[in-house]
């Protein structure tokens, strides 16, 4: 028989510690399952300045951590494991004060084990897309952002370029416009995917110069990023790039493959909750960066991951 | 002519000083009004011990002075007033690349002087009713508390008591059930006001029992709470409760009376938005505790925060 657990919390970044703390502070049996590192996305950020709470900033490593150990602290338990599939609402039967009862259960498949739940919280985030070129793994958050709103400041007065030419890479250019000396937005194609808006606001913009029919084969840099290697998809140039920052804006992902059929998705595979995170399936809600709509920020991932363990803390009491 | 801003935030509790930090850190020229003290409610805390990042706990006045320097390092400006009204959508001539645009902008009045600003986000939360007796201002947070969710975990086997006999008493007194030794609901009246279910669970609780027809007119306490003074509603009883903690549960109300007919409220008066944040007027957003459906916590407030002024960061580049 497997192990049972009042919450099983999916995803161990801000949005999962976050919930865990809740869970594990109100006194319930809650397991935690993380399938790579505690402190999820935010464990690339070398400096965390927008985390309310540290005016001198943090690094995303050392804040994952001490969330991770608050919510220990309060009993939550850990286990690394990659969660393969989750099958809601298996019924079973349980004796109460009035006899005979029958309450569902969740039962969480994983690399380690299956794993019995009364509520799950799905936060597994979501992944940008990586370039996957040399240089670009070495020199996550030591100049190659995934994120302007997260790491635009740090880039002040520097010259910067954006990868891409969908409205998240104009949005996050015109965005750096307001920082960066330069912004350089390096695009595959001669033709932009953006909306009209944006093609416009970014072409008014003097800071933003394109780059057409090219793509990054390289990120360069000695402990920080200071030039790309640029080749031509029209033809064999090949060309240098100097700047201090890299933004790859490439489009991202919600890590839901194993909630296909199960959770209400949007058109993206973002989970759809309303105001307290409920998914409309019974017991199970989601929080952070895989929901519908999430700024994808530590802070408001945290947010969701508070109010999921609130709302599941009314589902337990209603049970 | 007044000063004009591109962010007014109006309060400056967990959410508005998130706003603020974000929206600063955004290069927006911003200002926060709050009436009372920087921090908000978090203020009354002793110790917070639920908030993402801070594993020993920290206290409420020093988590708000920290969020305060935080976003004043990134240029934040703080205004100490109370803000009488709100006037939206008030034309305004521009001249524009194109020649002379019309922007609506939000006039807001306050007691040092009115300003103007393009996008507003209300963050000014709500209230917990006091008992207004001799004892609990000087004891809040130091055994009177207004949150279970919050404080609960602090009175592990100990005594406390509940005031109140609506939903949200014996949601806590059931909530507090999990740690306290024993939990006195004491309710002026002979009969609940609380919902069906609620009622059994607490009359089934065995750590819970009530004190009917009853008022506290005293908490008492040398540093910190040690006993009630009781009252009869019915007779002229006087009582004496030894508790080391008090929950007043009396109900609570947003801080909304400046905006009537201005934002969608609710039946109770709290802000109706969307998930990032949007009230339905084109740039005032709201945030934190003053939303509908809001869970009350420092850190769900945070995140509201972040969402607001990245919410407000598309509105102000769409126009």
């Amino acid at each position: 028989m497997s192990k049972t657990y009042q919450v099983i919390v999916i995803g161990g970044g801000p949005a999962g510690l976050t919930a865990g703390l809740y869970c594990a502070r109100s006194g319930f049996d809650v397991l935690l399952i993380e399938r790579g590192v505690v402190g999820g996305q935010i464990t690339y950020a070398e400096r965390v300045e927008n985390y309310p709470g540290f005016p001198q900033g943090i690094s995303g490593i050392e804040l994952g951590q001490l969330m991770h150990q608050q919510a220990t602290s309060w009993g939550l338990q850990t286990l690394l494991a990659e969660v393969t599939s989750l099958a809601p609402h298996i019924p079973r039967q349980i004796k109460g004060d009035r006899g005979w009862d029958s309450l569902p259960y969740h039962l969480v498949n994983t690399s380690e084990g299956d794993f019995i739940a009364d509520s799950v919280i799905i936060a597994t985030g979501s992944q940008f897309h990586r370039l996957g070129v040399p240089g670009e793994a070495e020199l996550a958050g030591k100049g190659v952002s995934y994120c302007a709103t997260c790491d635009g400041p740090l880039f002040r007065d520097k010259a910067v370029a954006v990868i891409g030419g969908g409205d998240s890479a104009l949005t996050e250019a015109i965005y750096l416009s307001r920082f960066a000396s330069s912004v350089k937005v390096i695009h595959r194609r001669s033709q932009l995917r953006a909306s009209r808006i944006l093609r416009e606001k970014a072409r008014m913009e003097p800071k933003i110069d394109f780059i057409w029919n090219s793509v990054v084969t390289k990120v360069e840099g000695d402990g920080v990023v200071n030039q790309l290697r640029l080749e031509g998809t029209k033809d064999d140039t090949i060309s240098v790039l100097s700047v201090a920052g890299v933004f790859v804006a490439i489009g991202l992902e919600p890590n839901t493959g194993y909630l296909q059929g199960i959770a209400p998705l949007d058109e993206q595979g973002y989970i759809i909750t309303n105001g307290v995170m409920e998914t409309g399936v019974s017991g199970i809600l989601a929080a952070g960066d895989v929901r519908h709509n999430s700024a994808r920020q530590a802070i408001t991932a945290a947010g969701d991951g508070a109010t999921a363990a609130v709302s599941v803390e009314r589902f337990l009491g209603s049970r």
